[in-house]
């Protein structure tokens, strides 16, 4: 089938789509070169800065989320490519240019690993005072080999409540740390995309069949089946990270599901209902949730689940003040 | 293709969405009753009530609307189907428990404007101060005879601001009349969805086909035309609302993009710049805008542009606080 989607050349699809993004929220983000996004208004002089780079073609992630409460900026690359280096490397400079720290946040693929890695040595012989974190949540891979997936958000979230209160680079690195160590995402997907540059379906789907463990760009997961319901595929999903996760009874959990593209929110509240109801059976306590679309992949359907074992801290840090273009919190 | 939706019984579809939604936002709204959703914290007594109707299978809209400085409630229908009478008289009823007067919002369909006449029959008898707007801004449809689309958000922003200010049931009409008058909405479409009960799909279109001002549930626009790139649609669209709503250089405008669910975030930027680029071509003033998923139609592939002349009383309305689940302003 040919591709479907409003777009003009696909070699310009970045710059157009960024230009876009910065005209629709001017009060709250500005374009700094290329392809940086930056807040509108500066954090104060002196907080730590919380900076994130990742490919193009997932919005409203990442720069979506760059605002008060959450990031500073966020580099973003071409369609489903990290961006290079040198960007990062600039990003990093202007969040520091006033002698600012700053933490940069990595989700685990191996481009946005590769550009976080050679920033990091250029910040550090540039005297930056500059650490890194990397986002590694999905249980679909072995440990040591996991993707990053929408569980970055929560870590945006918490890391950027600290700064913005002035907690010490260090402090903001122990708690996006420790979001990260503690939440798991698993994604199921049921219908491809098309690559909006190539025009080529991201993977093969047949008509009855679902796949859980695709990563953020169509990698292959731990196996297709057959189509499921609502009810099956909440339980799949959620027993498999709540064993990973090693969640005991009375713990309390953040749940976030985040629609792939297609998959209707409709569809993602019946996922949420059986969620919740597993949990409440399993004397696991609900503490707070996220649902929407955070980090998509063109009109893919499917979602991710994303749980976190939250303690008084962090679930303080995930309730205070946010307010970038897609994630705000009163 | 066989549809591929995680749902469980297509009967249940509906009791499981809302039971869903309550469960994921439980500090901002309850489930009462099979199908109307109201506010967790009720607003204070004595100030007018903002009430709206319409069909599910559209979410967020529009139940995800209900929260401080919009709806105060929602009666939801079956899936694409008003709700019955009985349940919006009820909702009136409980909205205007303690005495208070209510505005009750009605997109124009055929459904739910019979089942909003009903109920404000129903309520003058019982002697509840109600009123009703329409809001029917569609313009495929001849002046009499349009459809409401995505405008009703702005509508309730308004009209729930300054309830919440504690404006007076003339007042809240006087403004909700004001914003509909002042508003042009038209959509395009270029995939099809199925429709999650029968799972059919909702309309047919050829594989290099677009359709301008198709309706909210696949109905019939203006006609096919080849599919375009991104600025020409953007050209089309604005040109036709322009002429339409009769917008003079240095008028200022509110401009909602509104995905029909497949429509990825980045195409909507694409579009948003080059409507951001028309308009100041035309010295026309591009003062606010809203751009993303407000009220959907499961995975079809499309979505809605809607223009609005703003004056400073509805830009200051517009831009009051909200806390809805699904719109928040700070």
């Amino acid at each position: 089938m040919r591709m479907k989607k409003f777009i003009n050349d696909p070699k310009n699809l970045v710059p157009e789509l960024l230009e876009g993004f910065t005209l629709a929220f001017p009060d709250r983000i500005r374009l700094r070169g290329t392809n940086t996004i930056v807040r509108a208004t500066p954090k104060e002089p002196g907080k730590v800065r919380v900076v994130t780079l990742g490919g193009s073609g997932h919005e409203p992630g990442l720069s979506g989320f760059v605002g008060k409460g959450m990031l500073d900026s966020s580099v973003a690359g071409e369609i489903f490519a990290a961006p290079g280096a040198v960007k990062v490397i600039e990003a990093l400079r202007e969040a520091c240019a006033g002698g600012e720290r700053a933490l940069l946040i990595v989700l685990n693929h191996a481009g946005d690993v590769l550009a976080g890695n050679i920033a990091m040595q250029a910040a550090e012989r540039e005297g930056l005072k500059v650490k890194m974190v990397l986002t590694q949540e999905d249980i679909s891979g072995e440990p040591g080999d996991r993707r990053g997936l929408v569980g970055c958000v929560a870590v945006y979230k918490v890391a950027g409540a600290a700064a913005e209160k002035g907690a010490s680079l260090d402090t903001c690195l122990e708690v996006a740390e420790r979001m990260e160590r503690n939440m798991r995402t698993l994604a199921v997907a049921v219908r491809t995309a098309t690559h909006p540059a190539t025009g080529q379906p991201i993977f093969e789907m047949g008509d009855d069949e679902m796949e859980i463990g695709m990563g953020q760009h169509g990698e292959a997961g731990t196996g297709r089946m057959q189509l499921k319901t609502a009810n099956e595929t909440a339980e799949i999903m959620l027993e498999k990270l709540l064993a990973d996760l090693g969640v005991q009874p009375g713990e309390e959990l953040l749940v976030m599901l985040n629609g792939a593209g297609a998959t209707a929110l409709m569809e993602l509240y019946l996922i949420f209902r059986r969620v919740a109801q597993l949990l409440e059976a399993k004397k696991i306590r609900l503490l707070r949730s996220a649902i929407g679309e955070f980090i998509t992949t063109q009109e893919q359907a499917g979602f991710q689940m994303m749980i976190a074992r939250m303690d008084p801290e962090l679930t303080e840090l995930w309730d205070a003040p946010a307010d970038a273009p897609f994630f705000a919190k009163l």
